[in-house]
């Protein structure tokens, strides 16, 4: 038996201060508030509980990207990639892939259509059913519309594993598949020029989430049926809106003012990390594109267009709660609750009894001291 | 005595069915709540009486325009536009110029300086303090910034009448004006490319109100210091907005986005209204420059740059409540109440007994039908 004592432990509900008590083979046995008198208690003073963090869209680290899958023999990489993530506090990610050619895609899929580590909830294709002028760091040769043979495809793939579908609202065959397909797709919207957007489709459901929220997208504007226009003056949300919290994505104050916007169940905090988070700066391969990796964040080559963040999910975290001065209960929802929901898992984003544990324990600087995986003690240095 | 009597009777804190009593001359009695058992009260049932408007941001209509002011004999033109706004529910407004050179503008500095009639508030200067690069109607040639000398002048015009004066931020004389003139001056805030605005000038109350928001202005941005970012993003506004609810200078659901994001304290409906309003559509001269107008609207000649609006004030209002389903007590405060308030008034704004009478009755499609200004009964017809 093993006890954590004089933690804050944060749920999706609230937060106070208690110990948990863990089985020697780490189910949980127990959460509990106040005082612990069990003898051999680990102490946390000032430390917080969490449910480990899900990190629904990233498109890898440490030299791993999830493009990689199509190749053969990257169990190594992806195994050290996996373990490198723990000591984020990421206990499960959306496998996300960028643009890339059909070919390509089906490989991909053979690897989730076969078998894939528990850390992986659903594949995540941003591209190449998107926008070539809102393309970012995505490759604008490859990019296409939906065809039906693709879409029925997708269906096919998600009977293994959840798939989620970057597509672009503003071409007639994307609307098509977009009617046709969105109760077996979860189609998520963004890398969009759209400025005629019909916000039904938000209304309907028939998007499930929204891309990077404000990066890549038809901006606010007074005239336009704007993406961010949409997002901003639907007042029935009934979708997942993520945000780069890295603070060069979107500046601190703009956090605060989405923040403030959005009901707390809306919100989700994403890395959009490269697979070069945690490389040395220089130049990259991103897929047939070259970036430059400056500290956490990388542009496209000899550009100003940023290509995505390298930004470990816990400072990912640490700038959300700074700029917006949120509670830890909606720093839950944030970070693993608001997913775990979409997805309806009765157990990840929680912490619960009698399941095995995932769970991080974060000092106030937001580093993480322990990391439960699936009832494992993840090694962190 | 008269009395109108089954009224809805709006104020800024509360609407409720009652009656009014004036004195044959003009003087509020009294203002009741409930049935009205007064022997030939005229009942006014299904209507809506209301504080009477203030446009505080408008050039003109009927073919006069405030830049006339430095013509002579201009008293005919301007009887005809003050008996005209009547008709649209207005009886006061802010005289407002559109950039002219600074000649001229001294020549109308001269009629403020004399005598001008009780329907003005206050002078409005939209130009010559503006940016370049976001001018809209304005003619680019006399765009500059202010000078010690004419911060001066304006001063001094303050002592007779509140100078209203828009300031493009952006450049570092503008800024020093800012700070040495906010108490005397009056600032506006947009027709301003800023995109690295320090928002410290809004937090201690340098600037007054935002020029017709969204409109003509730097605009939303993830990464951008942008005067929209920093208005949305402020969260304790001591400032008015100027919104121009005409359903094209702002979408309706814009419109409504706006309604939630602000407090009803900060919102000010603008008609922003060109001198041609009521006039045929067709061609018309703007100072230097050549518009098109076209129903409510007016584009610069030969282009789809809006100019202005040409909406009747009391549209203005229906389109905005419309949008947002707001109450009539907002609506006195986006009408009247916010910017009587602001210039300190005790009497507009408001039914206030034992005053000479200032409110309007509209029915439910907002047509104005009946005007009390300053004690006496406008004439409608």
């Amino acid at each position: 038996m093993i006890c954590y004592k004089n933690l804050l432990i944060a749920t999706h509900k609230e937060s106070f201060i208690g110990y948990v008590v863990l089985s020697d083979s780490g189910i949980i046995k127990s959460v509990n508030k106040g005082k612990c008198n069990i003898k051999d208690a680990l102490d946390y003073s000032g430390h917080i509980l969490m449910p480990s963090f899900i990190d629904s869209h990233t498109h890898g680290g440490y030299d791993f990207s999830f493009n990689d899958l199509k190749e053969k023999n990257i169990q190594d990489k992806l195994n050290k990639y996996l373990a490198e993530i723990k000591k984020e506090g990421v206990g499960h990610v959306f496998a996300t892939t960028v643009t890339a050619s059909y070919s390509d895609i089906k490989k991909i899929a053979s690897y989730f259509t076969e078998k894939y580590p528990k850390e992986f909830l659903a594949w995540y294709l941003e591209g190449p059913y998107i926008s070539k002028e809102k393309n970012g760091a995505h490759d604008e040769n490859l990019i296409k519309n939906l065809s039906t043979k693709e879409a029925q495809f997708f269906s096919e793939v998600s009977k293994f594993i959840p798939v989620y579908l970057a597509l672009a609202p503003e071409y007639s065959q994307n609307k098509k598949m977009l009617n046709q397909y969105h109760d077996q797709i979860n189609f998520a919207l963004g890398h969009s020029n759209d400025n005629n957007f019909d916000s039904k489709y938000l209304k309907d459901n028939k998007y499930k989430r929204v891309i990077h929220f404000l990066n890549a997208m038809s901006g606010f504007h007074q005239r336009n049926k704007s993406l961010v226009n949409s997002v901003l003056e639907d007042t029935n949300r009934n979708y997942l809106i993520e945000i780069i919290s890295d603070l060069t994505h979107v500046r601190s104050q703009t956090l605060n003012f989405l923040y403030q916007s959005f009901d707390d169940s809306n919100i989700v905090l994403v890395s959009d990390s490269l697979p070069n988070k945690g490389s040395k700066n220089g130049i990259y391969k991103l897929n047939n594109l070259e970036v430059e990796k400056k500290d956490y964040l990388f542009y496209l080559k000899d550009s100003s267009t940023l290509a995505g963040s390298g930004m470990p999910y816990n400072l990912i975290l640490k700038n959300f709660y700074k700029a917006t001065k949120c509670s830890f209960s909606e720093l839950v929802k944030f970070s693993s609750y608001n997913v775990a929901k979409s997805l309806k898992s009765k157990t990840l984003g929680r912490i619960k009894i009698n399941t095995k544990a995932n769970f991080v324990l974060i000092d106030k600087d937001f580093n993480v001291k322990l990391h439960y995986f699936d009832g494992e003690k993840a090694k962190l240095d």
